[in-house]
């Protein structure tokens, strides 16, 4: 399998002044075509990193990608250690003058002379053009390794990525394929879905899992490698229908998936429409909802009520199921649950109330506890969560945690 | 200078699953400290690479921040490869498990075995305590360099870097400072805001500043170095005050504020209070405001009202101004804020409405035009909004720019 090493060049990324969404970039883009993207370096405007960086890219990859370091600044020094690092010359390209030159004057500004050292490129190295920028790219061999080298500035490196260097890789990577799936998990630990699903992981013997805990949810990521992509997606077809008839039930999505489009795809299909009440959720339920382009059919309101005065007045909680349970209760969820349906006249009410922290707790009402009721013509169900001290992740696993629930009422109410 | 070098570890960062986002944070805080962070490596989830990443950094840098691959799956190897390099055993600790093993009891959750490897570490490594995930960090010595290992979850990682290796990382830094300061402005674009500004920008002698256009603002990040970190605080100040002097108005903040909290304090401080009716941010501000830790004293309560009943039934918008004006109007949005000030009996009522898109438009009221409605004793104000046609930038630009007329109405009403 060809390899690939990604080098990014800047003082800007290892300051952390712009994350390296480039590498990222290219990382995708390798991947896709079926080549390793085994490293990724990134050095400062500094000519001995720059220079090892290089050295050690071309003892141990087939294919580099360099973006950083060609523009017309003194620190801009790529193109001359690079140069230096495969003993070429750099030679001037008048055709790159006049591009340059071309640019500046559609934009109605005389060129600065410092642009002249963008028209040089080393020896025997293939142009790579920027149609929209003045720092031209180009690609180079040195022994095994292809060394691409592109300008830092990411839409100019996408666009190169895309016209000129992946058409250039296809050819290198023999056809070979490599396929990912990321399944989406919710309502589950890493270690308990290892339970489930940790012996038919370890089986596997084409199929590399890696599993992922994020704060929305432990991922399963699948990935493959095969000699074209009908096997590779059969590879990676076998596997997940294991894992689906092991954890189906935990299992909202894959790929680009959001729980908020399952959600509204569901009721949508079934014409069902859902109204929220949120407390500890402040807005976020009903946030993401309407992140979902034609969510309106299926969405007409919701009412975020943070104190009991709200609870009470727009949701007809009783004042006397506060008194007695407290605002964060499995009754209070309840009857929020049921008052948000009646009012908003729909197929399911969806209440939260918890607290969210990172103050506010007490021995018997902790942070993080939160309860998220769901009110439907069957019935009303009442969940308890425990979650973290963090506001921000209580709200978001809150979130999920009551979307999963309207998905589970659906699709697997036994597991709700 | 004392070098540092950053080590990630994960496929999923090199395939560009995820933006080495931790790789930014720890450069930030290492050249805070005024130790340079000189390289930055990652590599996927291969033992042989983990281990050539590990001895090169060992070679070269004076410490080394390695995160991820810490958790309890088979593919979690960081700790076995570190033990290997440096040569020590892995040394079960009682009070590691301890720690673990309460934090599934405090989610009612029984601890899978599979967590058991959590609690060895190197032989004479330091416990680094994650109090908010079950991988422990450690620090460990190998010749002249120091390796801190921590979690790759990066809320995780970020709490172990500022609550435990930073400290630990100032005595090793030896004095020289690098001071950055982010001010953040609103309502304004790049080039008007440099016509404010340009000047005393280029002027200044000792501070870098360069402009970053976001969607959500342009941000200017003043840069500066000096022998100690008094003299950099002086150098930024004195700038910076030039900037407010000038472009006070539509600065909303520095750092790591957020226009949330910016308003939330301003509220805060005069015990007012507001309330919120949405239509095309879908929740989004509720969400914002609910985001600071004590919003419940200014933020009692929000309606999201997406369908036309329900900012009839809950606002008391009269049909007639949808009728004649359309639910996308300045009429609307007018009443929409009267509504929610009277419902909600507070000092503010904010609105919205607009065509977030990326569908919906029309010649009219094509994508992206939004009306925000701010009512308050002295009348009620509205304005008129043409954003893109990106339905999640459409929701964030205006949830932004109605807390910004919150922001101007209180501190700068003539900018309003």
């Amino acid at each position: 399998m060809i390899t690939a090493e990604i080098i990014t060049i800047g003082d800007e990324i290892l300051y952390g002044s712009i994350v390296d969404s480039n590498a990222a970039y290219m990382g995708q883009c390798l991947t896709e075509m079926g080549i390793q993207p085994a490293w990724s370096t990134t050095v400062g405007d500094d000519r001995e990193h720059i220079r090892q960086a290089l050295d050690m890219g071309i003892s141990r990859a087939d294919v580099i990608l360099v973006t950083g370091g060609l523009g017309p600044t003194h620190d801009d020094i790529t193109k001359d250690v690079i140069a230096d690092v495969i003993d070429r010359r750099l030679i001037f390209h008048q055709e790159l003058l006049d591009v340059v030159e071309r640019m500046f004057a559609a934009r109605g500004i005389l060129m600065p002379e410092s642009n002249r050292v963008q028209a040089f490129i080393p020896d025997g190295a293939t142009i790579l053009d920027n149609p929209i920028g003045t720092a031209p790219g180009f690609a180079v061999t040195s022994g095994r390794a292809t060394i691409f080298v592109m300008p830092g500035v990411p839409r100019e490196m996408k666009k190169m990525m895309v016209e000129q260097v992946t058409p250039r890789l296809q050819d290198r990577s023999g056809g070979h394929v490599i396929l990912h799936r990321m399944i989406k998990t919710s309502g589950i630990g890493e270690s308990s879905l290892s339970e489930y699903v940790g012996e038919i992981i370890a089986g596997a013997t084409n199929v590399k899992v890696a599993s992922l805990p994020q704060a929305t949810g432990v991922m399963l990521r699948l990935t493959t490698s095969a000699p074209n992509v009908e096997q590779a997606r059969e590879q990676i077809g076998t596997l997940e229908s294991e894992i689906y008839s092991r954890a189906g039930a935990f299992i909202y999505g894959t790929d680009d998936d959001t729980m908020e489009q399952v959600v509204g795809q569901l009721l949508a299909q079934r014409n069902e429409t859902i109204a929220v009440a949120e407390s500890c959720t402040g807005g976020l339920i009903s946030d993401r909802l309407t992140d979902v382009s034609g969510s309106s059919s299926y969405f007409q309101q919701g009412i975020i009520t943070y104190s009991n005065e709200a609870k009470i007045a727009h949701l007809g909680v009783p004042a006397q199921t506060i008194e007695q349970h407290g605002a964060v209760s499995a009754e209070t969820a309840e009857a929020m649950a049921e008052g948000i349906r009646r009012v908003g006249k729909s197929t399911y009410g969806l209440s939260t109330t918890g607290v969210a922290g990172p103050t506010g707790g007490s021995d018997a009402k902790p942070v993080g506890l939160v309860y998220v009721g769901l009110a439907h013509e069957t019935g009303v169900f009442v969940r308890e969560f425990r979650f973290s001290t963090d506001r921000r992740a209580n709200k978001t696993r809150s979130m999920l945690a009551a979307l999963n629930m309207v998905r589970l009422l659906i699709t697997n109410p036994k597991h709700l």
